[in-house]
């Protein structure tokens, strides 16, 4: 089959051989598989990431000595039943799944983590051996293009589960990049109100607005935190009344902050910009060695919420909400390539005024 | 009055005049005052201390260059009631009081912090002008050094109500100084077992054990994130078993670790060491920059809660939690000085073999 492959540290359009569905594993033709941000930083530091996953307790490891095919926010069609399956969605349905494989001996299960693993082949190949029992069906009238947004818009879903949010909260998300957008979506449907979302990019700027940004601003011109205080300050507030002081008084909406962009850095910023009793629900991966000071966070009684991922039911409920309109992705999907336009489709994500996400489309 | 002061950077003895109670206020004879790790902090770096404190959003600030009395662990005894108060507690009744005088002009407050302040001297000094309405009656029957204790105590009451346990949880504590022995006392009264705590000291483990914790260890022999395993793996775990990956499996309990230790290193180091799905409250206060790897809190999708301080609420519980002899605080008290001593207290303090907790009473 045709692919997409890093090999050497390069990314290289070439012919491996098809996938082997094993014990309860079924091939897929790949319809579509979007390019993120966690492959641009695994082309350029993929050493560097395996180190750091390695370190903090991640059971994935892939060598980055040998051939990867990256890709794990795929839609594909089933083509093949492998043994000992129970073939209850049969040849030619589209699925979608978690980018987890698991392969099994006896009691014991293995984890292969499919788009960053050197055995399960990702979505920038033609075909790909996936799990039966984790496979999801593409609703009838969902777009394949939308249902490969599965995967990142269950990122932003995660994040805002995790983030616990009361109707009196205000939100305020930091980055407008896929992380932020899939954020943006999610407090969307949860309803939660005014969204507020900062980018430097007027393209990214626009994409928030389309998601669901009630108030969208230039981080350059205007702070979103300084905006935050002016929604979260109540008619007749006055910090330096008694009835205040003694909590007796009208109070401030709660802030919570969403950390989208995943650089050294932000989090300072963010912690220096935070109002007391801040939550910072930190979504941006960032890879390299930060610096912070504890005592802003002390000072100010941050809970910051680390997240990652999704659970597989939050995985399948975002799938719903694509079906049902909750989310448009649409406006998101900015290019289409085949495995030859891989590589340059890695460039082109540096420009955000051109690009949010692009499809690789292997069968092209 | 006779006062220990902070003048120039040192600690000196000298005589200084009483505070004058304005409206609201009483007067009280200082009856003991225990010297708190901010203290020995503020003496040390004192600059450094308002300058953080400052870019972190305090509204405290305090001259350095003018004399400050400190001393924020008092108990006293009503001398005389300034004008405008309600005398509801007559002269001679002992009391205690969140650490802040509140000064009023109109509808207009201003907030002092007792201790660190340049106009409203603390505990180190013989008498203190303190704020009425925020005064707390001593139960009879309690002693004055206990009572004493419950501003620290209230901090650790504060971290252990900030963790929102479970009784499914188990909570570790890592370093058993004044913070972390203030924390296992709370988490004895919430109920939650086994208390695992860690500290390099033998003198403070052997407190860590009269406090109440359960389990203790030297890290320098042994892991508290090993113990923790250990204590939290239900019998027959398998985590590589396909019951266990697909969440059906026997779940281990989950893990709160309180950092009570607050230097720079400390943040990364409980990152590293704790297990996926950790809440970490941060309880010391760091007040260094300090490095860490973000990465380490995204993949184990760590949750951070800082803590500072206590609500007025949490402070008067502690009181009675004490008066109630839920908490001994008693062993915690290893010496007793006048404010001619205060200096070599604060020398003394640095080693933990002999000292935990010093009563300054300015009265001897």
């Amino acid at each position: 089959m045709r692919a997409a492959i890093f090999r050497n540290g390069d990314l290289v359009a070439d012919t491996i051989p098809d996938p082997k569905p094993v014990d309860g594993q079924v091939l897929v033709k790949t319809l579509a598989c979007g390019i993120c941000g966690s492959d641009l930083h695994a082309f350029h530091h993929a050493d560097k990431m395996m180190e750091v996953a390695k370190r903090s307790g991640s059971e994935f490891g892939m060598d980055t000595k040998r051939d990867i095919v990256f890709g794990h926010e795929f839609v594909g069609e089933i083509i093949e039943h492998g043994p000992n399956t129970q073939k209850t969605l049969k040849a030619g349905t589209r699925v979608c799944s978690v980018p987890i494989t698991v392969t099994v001996a006896g009691e014991k299960a293995r984890v292969h983590p499919v788009g960053y693993s050197n055995e399960m082949p990702g979505g920038f190949a033609e075909h790909m051996a996936l799990s039966e029992m984790l496979l999801l069906e593409v609703p009838n009238g969902l777009a394949t293009e939308q249902a490969a947004l599965t995967e990142p818009m269950a990122v932003g879903w995660h994040a805002v589960e995790k983030a616990r949010l009361t109707p009196e909260d205000i939100p305020v998300v930091i980055g407008c990049g896929p992380v932020g957008l899939a954020v943006i979506a999610g407090l969307k449907i949860k309803g939660v109100h005014p969204i507020i979302a900062s980018d430097f990019s007027p393209a990214r700027r626009a994409l928030a607005e389309k998601m669901g940004a009630d108030i969208v601003l230039d981080p350059a011109k205007s702070s979103p935190y300084k905006r935050w205080t002016d929604e979260a300050t109540p008619e007749g507030f006055d910090p330096t009344s008694l009835m205040t002081i003694l909590g007796m008084g009208p109070k401030m909406r709660p802030g919570v902050f969403f950390e989208c962009v995943g650089v050294p850095g932000i989090i300072q910023q963010m912690l220096e910009g935070t109002p007391r009793g801040a939550r910072i629900v930190v979504v941006g991966v960032c890879m390299e060695p930060d610096k912070f000071e504890p005592f802003f966070g002390i000072n100010k009684e941050i809970n910051m919420q680390f997240v990652l991922g999704y659970t597989p039911e939050e995985f399948a409920l975002t799938l719903h909400h694509l079906a049902e309109g909750k989310i448009d992705g649409a406006p998101l999907v900015t290019g289409r390539v085949g495995v030859e336009g891989v590589k340059q489709a890695f460039k082109d994500l540096a420009n955000p005024e051109i690009h949010a996400k692009i499809l690789v489309e292997p069968w092209r």
